[in-house]
């Protein structure tokens, strides 16, 4: 199983909106076949893998981290009838596939056939492994990871709005990582005309999410390094034009979508909310896109909006070994904060890494 | 010499103002005595040893964490003697005795008697053991730790000011044992207003330390818990009357002064530093008085004081799985934030441990 997961881990950033597999057949203690899900379309883990082991399969054992599908809303045939074929004697699974169409009716299907069923290996790590897919396939919103680098004094810029570079570079480089492992990555309009970011993945063979600008009043200049992409991957959230009582704004307002659209932009006008962007409004329309993870790399303003939404499910924080202090200096979470410490934001299993000179926590809301 | 270092901690808060020190006599690849330093007055580490092992010393190894006193200012003899004395034929030493009085003076006299003496094996444990008192014996000035319990986020306190509690219970305990290893803490006024702490040690058999409170204006209400110790270990700082230009507040001023005397209470006139405590020069008061440790546990205020007077020689950050979030929470260092980056303060050998639910980060400044 462990080696089941390790090789579905290798199609991280690729299978989006689908989970990543990864497949292993072992015949008297030895594996005969291993293969692993590459992109959406692509064959599944356990066709690949039963496909390579060919008639060998008859009477073997399937590890795979993720139940097999039934379903036929999808490009390629149900898996679960290929396994009944192959004449697998036993398949081994670390969890059930929480698609609502598959959910234990591949695993039931299987066990009519008169396979044997283990469930439950290893069940925590593919959890982990799939924690994206498994809110996108449920909720049909994408999985929101909230990224921030800051001192160890929760400081994500001086009081001179200074913030290149706190964490060091292994750290950045570990996020360009995380660029390449996510659907999209999200900032606001303050990020953009302080920072013009061209938020690509630059590292090797990475490659590049989707990049999501809130920007409630479309100030965004026309110039921005984030609209140069050719890729047609850069969406742009604004609020109705109805918001603009004034006719002159509208019109400006009209044009300006035009010539985003021009540059290969999507513009997507979301419910306001107080003026701003309704977060929980965006996160529904990029699940329609099929974006199943997103990442906030936004200031201290955008990171408090999405904390009040609810949108954030796991919080990544680099710390620096720095102090940068300062009633004045910018506090990563903006916004307002609770007058009760009950009502803080209470961070489950909170783990703790180094990567470089840094520190990185991670823990889920 | 892990065991040596082991039992020296074992005196750990109450060898002040002497070095933590812990002696092993080894003969034949056996363990034929070994002790430690219990208090400052009590005998040293070497010497309660050695009149363990009597005769059987000759011609044994010790090892002791730190370099054997040669000098005579003091309630004790010299260690020195007593091993030359002994017929010890060797001494493995930690490190050396910073203390300007010895400071390898001692391994010389020991060298010219003829023992064998090696230095350096576990040298860096060994400092780290003894960092307040090396601090102290060269600057006359206490070693001084800043602790801090925070949120992820960097905040001590909510908007409205609540802060209690932050950390768990492990990590509260775990203060309480920083209390009973430190010589004194500190808190400012604001701290006593707020929370009207007892700055006890409350754990079993712990020692309470000396609780200093800096008070400009001697603002401090006569029935504050911190004053209704019987021990005469309270220390109030103020700057000079003359500061107050007002005679009607002079006379104030020296009453209460009086009457804080009367509880018991230790006024120290401290230089002024913009209508404030000078903390460098109350840093040197209480080295006078013999404190080798200081542990600030302030707020916002006090904190980015002792930053930015550069006192602090060690953070002690305990960081709560939680976020507060709010640019108007309390930040763990207030006062005013470099504009530049390359002005923040680095941390050196920044490490982390885990406190029940909290992570613990400490490191040097």
């Amino acid at each position: 199983m462990q080696k089941a997961l390790a090789l579905a881990a290798k199609g991280r950033g690729r299978t989006s909106p689908n989970p990543m597999a990864g497949a292993v057949i072992v015949k008297g203690n030895k594996i005969i076949a291993a293969d692993y899900h590459r992109r959406a379309g692509a064959p599944h883990a356990e066709v690949l893998a039963l496909k390579k082991a060919g008639a060998k399969a008859k009477g073997a054992t399937l590890y795979i981290n993720l139940e097999p599908c039934c379903h036929r809303k999808k490009k390629t045939p149900p898996c679960t009838k290929s396994i009944i074929k192959s004449g697998l004697k036993k398949i081994v699974i670390a969890m059930q596939d929480p698609n609502p169409q598959v959910n234990g009716n591949g695993i039931k299907e299987l066990m009519s056939a008169g396979i044997e069923v283990e469930t439950g290996i290893m069940q925590e790590e593919a959890k982990k492994l799939n924690e994206a897919f498994t809110k996108f396939i449920i909720k049909k919103e994408p999985f929101v990871i909230l990224k921030i680098a800051q001192s160890i004094d929760g400081k994500i810029a001086t009081s001179g709005g200074e913030s290149k570079w706190i964490t060091g570079e292994d750290a950045r480089r570990y996020v360009h990582k995380l660029r390449s492992e996510t659907d999209a990555v999200l900032v606001g309009i303050g990020t953009i005309k302080k920072d013009n970011p061209s938020l690509t993945c630059r590292i090797k063979g990475g490659r590049n999410p989707y990049r999501v600008v809130v920007d409630s009043s479309l100030q965004i200049p026309l110039d921005a390094k984030v609209l140069r992409h050719k890729d047609n991957k850069t969406i742009i959230a604004a609020i109705p034009n109805s918001e603009f009582r004034n006719p002159k704004l509208q019109k400006d307002y009209h044009k300006k979508i035009n010539k985003l659209k021009n540059l290969g932009v999507q513009v997507l006008i979301v419910k306001d909310k107080n003026g701003k962007v309704d977060l929980n409004a965006l996160m529904k329309k990029l699940g329609e896109l099929n974006i199943t993870s997103l990442m906030i790399e936004g200031g201290s303003s955008i990171n408090a909006s999405a904390i009040s939404s609810r949108i954030v499910d796991k919080i990544v924080v680099f710390i620096a070994p720095q102090i940068i202090g300062g009633a004045d200096a910018v506090s990563s979470i903006g916004g307002k904060s609770p007058r009760l410490l009950k009502n803080a934001l209470r961070i489950k299993n909170l783990q703790i890494k180094k990567i470089g000179e840094d520190y990185l926590l991670e823990g889920y809301l």
